[in-house]
């Protein structure tokens, strides 16, 4: 867009991984440097939207809006952000921004300056990096001119509560402005000094010593760092334990605040910041929510975890939890609705995967024909290298497939327990009827239903039936095992029996053995000698590595 | 015994330990240093009973009698040990022994000779260094003087047959075996030497080939040593790791013996070499009882076991493999009597080391009882050094003692299972009932036995008091969660619930994780959500530690 021979090289690198944040970072630079200044704004809105807690860039961009006299859009960056973003930097950009504004407006323009103060401190006071706003505004209110005994007063009286409120905040600096107000308490007059200093002290001491902890706790925390989506590498685990250790903190109340409402705000302050920056970690949003409901905060609750599903529409995590506070509540619909949208979702990433996958096979098998007739020998080299690379891959994706389809039969179960309880056994047996059509179910949609059946509707017909079902699209060892499993819990030793032989011979030697082993082991602990010999005999024929003697002895002193 | 302060020390250290050979090597040789002949005799006598299959110790007591002119003597020792021990050194020590006595005894005297290599050769023949008796008979028969054309060639045919046995056995000496042969052939006649040398060639190629692979096999094999109950030790587990390899060789036919009666025998004889220095191994001694099996030779299987079991009558192993080969030949009763001898053993060992330990605490408390008396604080210091060694100790012991009753428990349940087999779940009933009286049992008879009532009898109201009358004895986490599992596997949810209230606030809550997580996960999946969320409010309760919000999601994920 920017037209040059680097920006295309940018967007290339952007299209291959849009969280390249250093191309990002070039982007933004490319612009300023070449760009038109609707270029340049384009680039920070591009940008804005990928990385949308960076406060930092909030703030370049509204110095940006400022550096071309745009106040109207620079207004509305701050009308944006400011709430969202608990940015410190973004916070002090504004209250430039208003206090510049204001220089002239006298008493009206000193009250709307005042106001915009307490709103920066009710956002962010309590931010470790915060003391420096609080310097200021105490600063602001020390400054104002006063033409009365009662307006001294008045004003004397706001700086003791703004320095009273600040000292008992682990701002980085409260040392400092302990002695601030030591200075200014004393200013005023010695005997109440002593009396109001030793009566603050306790607080302050309790602050400073939290102070402390939190410069150490904070120091790993990359605050400024762009969140993406995590690659688990050892840097991302540090990170996350490094997070976990400064919000047990937070947690541990370790200001002992008295007052629950200002207890759950500093932490619930903590849960916001943690979540701007593990953007991507569904564990951190759904811990913020949890914390919300022990406190009964079951509004904020659901919008932590709406948030986090727009961010994470695929973690089961954030989904699940939200379905289950809609469950508890008894919001049926929307559960359903939630759970109906999450399937959609990995229904369609699963199609786009085999898409994907089909194209990348295709476009190979192009290349392989074209490789073939243009050179002959060396083509057909160059395509046997690239078959082995192209099945590396397939394998991984083949894996890959294998667990998204296993999730999404997790979530089809999920839901199909949810419908039970919520509406019934036979609308989950509609669930269940309709979802095993999917192309996407596994297995364990069976083994689930059928347990389902026996055990909530104890309806143990029913249970084999769908076991029997099942065993129509699926002959893995694995569901086999399950089913075997069931009968010989059951006690329908029968019908074990004949599952077993009717499909011991279908199955890969080299997958089979659970199912052999579960077979054996019935057999020797609760059948006839015989029986249990004839298995074992059989068993050792399909095994012969294993032909050292008794199965039977060796299963019982392998129990031992 | 014989008096000097030397021997004093060599016994107590064999009092100490009775597989002490460094002890047992010193008391030989103080014997013969200081020892009377009677002193002599009686320590090779206490030698060979300690280590029965030491061949060469036997050879050393043969001939220590012979040199003290006892030729009865040392006649009764070949008699007791030629057959059961396959030594070749013992066997040249008889055979020259035979030579002796008949060197003058004219035709008489050697046919007495030939017929003693005969037998050591059957005996000993197999053995990869009986290249040198070979070479003694051969060079015996070669020696015999003729007196008729008729004589001599009746020389050569037994020449040559004796050449023609050897040349196919891997004898480590074979190819100068073959080389003897070679020259004797072509002494007779270069015409019969081409063609016979041709016909035996494909023969000694096997057996040569397989003499060079047997060297290599037989080098780690430490046969000499002198066989103690293993420790497990890294040397002990490389030893039984260098004779597996052996025996797997000798199995896999490496001679291509077409008489299946001779490629018995040789395997055999490879066992019978193996349980003579593996002679604390079970699985030795059952491997070569399963081969023996496997060839219909049960007598033989049976012999194996049994001797076994007298030199380990602790090891389940043989003791069960025996049982199992009487009750598949409906020998009722001999089963029956093993398993109550094997029971009675092991009962006999608990109570033996209970003595034990009991004297030892007596032992413990007495010493500390004088400490306390004679020098006050000193005292106490040694006291309080000793409770912490005797506490480490009994530690130790009471966890041997837990294993020892997991072990006879073990051996009841095995009992049990084939009584319901052989005569009938009401016999078994009555072994249950005697069984469970028994001080030394653990809670897991009583699962095996409802089980089986649950299973075989298909009497899941009796196998329900038996989990009840378990619970009168055992309190332990383990058999609850056993009792449970049962109650939910057979839908029996009012008696689940019921039996997780009475006892879960009884259990050690380090203990009850399991019993909790069975219950939680059970209520997660199949009951309604109010009661899964009063469970896990519960469960949080009880272990806030894993206080990270809700158990229920926690379980579904992690099933994912």
């Amino acid at each position: 867009m920017l037209g040059t021979e680097r920006s295309a090289q940018i967007e290339a690198r952007l299209a291959k991984d849009a969280y390249d944040t250093e191309a990002w970072q070039m982007l933004l630079a490319e612009a300023q440097n070449v760009g038109t200044e609707e270029q340049h704004r384009d680039a920070f809105d591009r940008f804005l939207e990928q990385f949308p807690t960076s406060g930092r860039h909030w703030a370049l961009y509204v110095e940006f809006e400022l550096r071309h006299g745009r106040t109207d859009l620079a207004e509305a960056i701050f009308a944006r952000s400011l709430r969202e973003v608990l940015s410190v930097d973004l916070w002090k950009s504004y209250l430039a921004y208003v206090q510049r504004n204001n220089e002239h407006g006298g008493n009206e323009g000193r009250q709307i300056v005042l106001k915009a103060f307490e709103t920066a401190l009710q956002y962010i006071g309590m931010d470790k990096d915060a003391g420096g706003i609080w310097s200021d505004y105490i600063a602001f209110i020390k400054a104002g001119e006063t033409s009365s005994t009662y307006e001294e007063q008045q004003k004397m009286d706001a700086t003791r509560r703004a320095y009273r409120r600040v000292i008992a905040i682990p701002v980085m600096n409260v040392e400092a402005l302990w002695r601030d107000y030591d200075a200014f308490e004393n200013g005023l007059s010695r005997m109440t000094a002593k009396k109001f200093l030793a009566e603050q002290s306790p607080i302050y001491m309790t602050a400073r010593t939290a102070a402390r902890e939190l410069k150490q706790l904070s120091e790993p925390l990359q605050r400024g760092s762009l969140p993406c989506p995590p690659r688990w590498s050892d840097k991302e685990m540090s990170q996350l334990a490094a997070w976990r250790r400064y919000l047990d903190w937070e947690k541990s109340d370790p200001l002992k605040i008295e007052d629950a409402a200002a207890r759950y705000a500093r932490i619930s302050f903590a849960y916001k910041q943690a979540m701007m920056v593990l953007r991507f970690y569904p564990e951190v949003w759904f811990q913020a929510a949890s914390f919300a409901l022990e406190h009964s905060r079951n509004e904020e609750a659901i919008q932590i975890l709406k948030s986090a599903i727009d961010i994470m529409p695929h973690s089961f995590l954030v989904n699940f939890a939200l379905a289950e506070i809609y469950e508890e509540r008894k919001q049926v619909a929307e559960a359903r609705a939630l759970y109906e949208k999450f399937l959609d979702q990995l229904s369609d990433d699963i199609a786009k995967m085999n898409e994907s996958m089909t194209a990348e096979i295709a476009a190979f098998e192009a290349q392989h024909q074209r490789g073939g007739n243009i050179d002959g020998g060396g083509g057909a080299d160059m395509a046997t290298s690239s078959t082995t690379d192209a099945f590396g891959e397939t394998d991984g994706e083949e894996r890959e497939e294998a667990r998204r389809l296993r999730g999404y039969t997790l979530a089809a179960i999920v839901m199909m327990r949810f419908v039970r309880r919520a509406e019934g056994i036979k609308v989950a047996r509609q669930v269940f009827s309709r979802t095993r059509k999917s192309p996407h179910i596994t297995y364990h949609l069976f083994v689930a239903s059928a347990l389902m059946e026996y055990y909530c509707s104890k309806e143990a017909a029913i249970a084999g039936r769908v076991f029997e079902l099942g065993l129509k699209s699926f002959s893995d060892p694995d569901y086999i095992r399950e089913y075997l499993d069931y009968l010989i819990r059951t006690n329908d030793n029968n019908n074990a029996r004949a599952l077993f032989e009717r499909t011991i011979n279908m199955m890969p030697a080299d997958r089979a053995q659970d199912v052999w082993r579960l077979f054996l082991d019935y057999t020797c602990d609760y059948e006839e000698l015989t029986n249990a010999k004839e298995v074992e005999k059989r068993y050792l024929a399909a095994y012969p590595q294993g032909k050292q003697g008794s199965m039977i002895l060796i299963i019982i002193i392998n129990g031992y």
